[in-house]
């Protein structure tokens, strides 16, 4: 992957960073790509993690409403903004889980996703997250993975997707995640497409992350 | 890593693993072995984590105090249980961050793992998870890592630990882990040494997570 021409270089300075969270959002899809946007410095080392200077997004969690979110495994996450009140979204992490399932049918999710693609550089998922994607149109006619477990269901949803069953990372806008740990790989994949491979692969040493080849 | 002695066989039909968080916790540190530990099934497949039925491990969050804790990156999680109210604790896991450098002053949460230590059968870290469990003794005369940045740190705080500056995961109780991500190979270690590998492997499968070597 290459650098994202959808960001104008002035806007590189600090991205809004948005991961949608939900009821049975899996634990891992949403705390890897949160982890690794939120860790990353321009300047490596451990010093430059004890303060935001030098860090290149902006990240917080989102759900429809401002109330606990139930992960998976039963981990309770309270969202930092809702639909209404969140910031400007730069880049959109749809993370997986078995709740995405019900919100296949629920329009107002469907909607807020739409609405903030509009408006957002950058979308991306992890996981089954890509399910809510198709679902939304937004595969129409691009390459996409996700769990796989799901990659038929992912093709039934929208048979103009072409599916890539082998690779981890998939896709330049949006960007897809295999299943739950590849949500890491593809964070730090667009760390590298905007700020490139030297800082993200400290950013994976940072977190002791092998990173895919 | 072999089987550990410490379990009867009869305990491991369902462990209780207390997920250690507190201020500052970095995310990935509990959020890996919350991820495996919860999401492991004796029956392997996508249909087995629908439900718990062959989970053999009941994972929860326990912090000092039941309010929200802000983790490293600014999540909100919300613990499940405080030190009084907690549940018997097989399996402790200590996760790192910069919130660790506090508590090693803070006698509350010290004496918490020591009491908890001295009841349950296996002991982990994450990270600088290690510096706490050597602050209270229990990596006395032992083998242990951290991440890399505190591996000094963690020489620092007992001379007669054997710190291991290149395995991720060292011990077999406590079981130390390097940095964050490595919490996710220490996590599976565990598995595969109570349950076996194909366990273990097919956890790391339906994660989708590439195990060290």
């Amino acid at each position: 992957m290459t650098a994202f021409t959808q960001f104008p270089a002035s806007a590189i300075s600090r991205l809004n960073v948005a991961i949608f969270i939900f009821d049975d959002v899996e634990v891992l899809d949403f705390a890897g790509p949160f982890e690794v946007f939120s860790r990353t410095r321009l300047n490596g080392g451990v010093a430059s993690r004890l303060n935001d200077e030098t860090a290149p997004f902006r990240v917080f969690t989102v759900a429809e409403h401002v109330v606990n979110i139930t992960a998976t495994g039963g981990l309770q996450v309270v969202p930092q903004f809702d639909f209404a009140t969140a910031p400007h979204i730069d880049l959109l992490v749809v993370p997986g889980g078995f709740g995405t399932r019900r919100l296949l049918e629920h329009a107002p999710v469907l909607e807020w996703i739409t609405t903030v693609a509009a408006g957002a550089p950058l979308v991306t998922s992890v996981c089954t997250g890509a399910l809510l994607l198709a679902r939304t149109g937004l595969l129409r006619g691009k390459r996409a993975t996700t769990h796989w477990g799901a990659l038929d269901t992912l093709a039934s949803l929208d048979d103009t997707i072409l599916v890539d069953r082998e690779r981890r990372v998939v896709g330049e806008g949006p960007v897809t995640s295999a299943g739950v740990s590849a949500g890491i790989d593809m964070a730090l994949s667009v760390v590298e497409a905007l700020h490139g491979k030297a800082v993200a692969d400290e950013t994976a040493h940072y977190i002791e992350f092998r990173r895919a080849p």
